[in-house]
């Protein structure tokens, strides 16, 4: 048997730290790990790898392995600048295939009962890059909670002394879903921005 | 942004090789795992550690970094052997406190379906303990379903030609439980083998 002191233990106790995972989980990840060594040492190797690759990109602030990142160095429209909370919303946008655009990650959004100001976030950057010209757009696609609508209003109001359009994603109902199982916020809002059929 | 091949994306692939781990769920555990690089190193050397220094027990095979493990060396009754199918199982036997023997792991159960025979578990040594002597009870605590009963069965027929007592944990209704929520077998089993009470 394991003494509470052995490696095993040590992984499983790794293993409760991430989002999610109890100590029942753990144990049966840490288990089924332990019964494919390949698994085991792939995982390992690539958390290596993360850690000594990955950064964020010094223009974006996107997560990468290359400085500046894929789609900053890439063929796209560097004229519009995509706002976003963080990479994982950046990748959301991605899968979308709607925008051919630049990012900005601002690494959060404004809270201020979590102490999370404009200085602790990407803003500085952002107006940097805006001010340097060149930009005809700014789409601002913070989350639609209480915070990202507050960094949303923020930036419109400090974009607003220059020359670029500040566009915001559409609110609304999402596709495929029952109006019945909306919630009343997301119904009243689409109504008063319904549009004419032609 | 990172691309295909890049170490965040084979991270994300080896964490969803786990069991119950989708592809949203490893994006969260990965960006999880790059906010806190501690956490990251940490779980990367656990593992890597789990890897070089967990093996199984000669004696009894559960999993434990030293040989022969600490119930098989440690001042245990070695006359009386609880099997049970892994080492997950021998765990939840020592959490319940009720037991001081020592062990011995299967690491499995008789499954014709899956291909399982009792040549693929560890019956065979299991048998050389009990035939070398000093052992005064074999306790069957394989699980209760149709492949653990069957190996219960198995492992009695086969330890009837020694001169050891063979027992099995009890069935009936688990503590703290409801019988209304009790599926009807177990309601079966416990009215069948009711105890008098002094």
């Amino acid at each position: 048997m394991l003494t509470k002191a052995s490696s095993f233990s040590r992984l499983v106790g790794e293993l409760k730290k991430l989002p999610g995972v109890g100590e029942r989980t753990a144990l049966r990840l840490a288990f089924h790990l332990l019964k494919s060594p390949q698994n085991l040492t792939a995982l390992a190797s690539a958390l290596t790898d993360v850690h000594d690759r990955v950064r964020s990109c010094s223009i974006c602030f996107a997560v990468t392995e290359d400085d500046p990142c894929a789609i900053c160095s890439g063929n796209r429209d560097a004229t519009v600048i995509c706002v976003v909370e963080n990479s994982q919303d950046l990748m959301a946008m991605e899968r979308s295939n709607a925008y051919h655009g630049v990012y900005h990650v601002l690494g959060g959004a404004i809270s201020p009962l979590s102490g999370v100001g404009p200085a602790e976030l990407h803003v500085a950057e952002l107006i940097e890059r805006v001010d340097k010209g060149g930009v005809s757009e700014v789409v601002i696609a913070t989350n639609f909670t209480v915070e990202g609508e507050a960094t949303a209003l923020y930036l419109n109001k400090l974009l607003k002394s220059f020359d670029v359009k500040v566009s915001r994603l559409a609110h609304g109902i999402p596709l495929g879903s029952d109006i019945e199982f909306v919630d009343a916020a997301t119904v009243q809002w689409a109504f008063q921005s319904r549009n004419e059929l032609s």
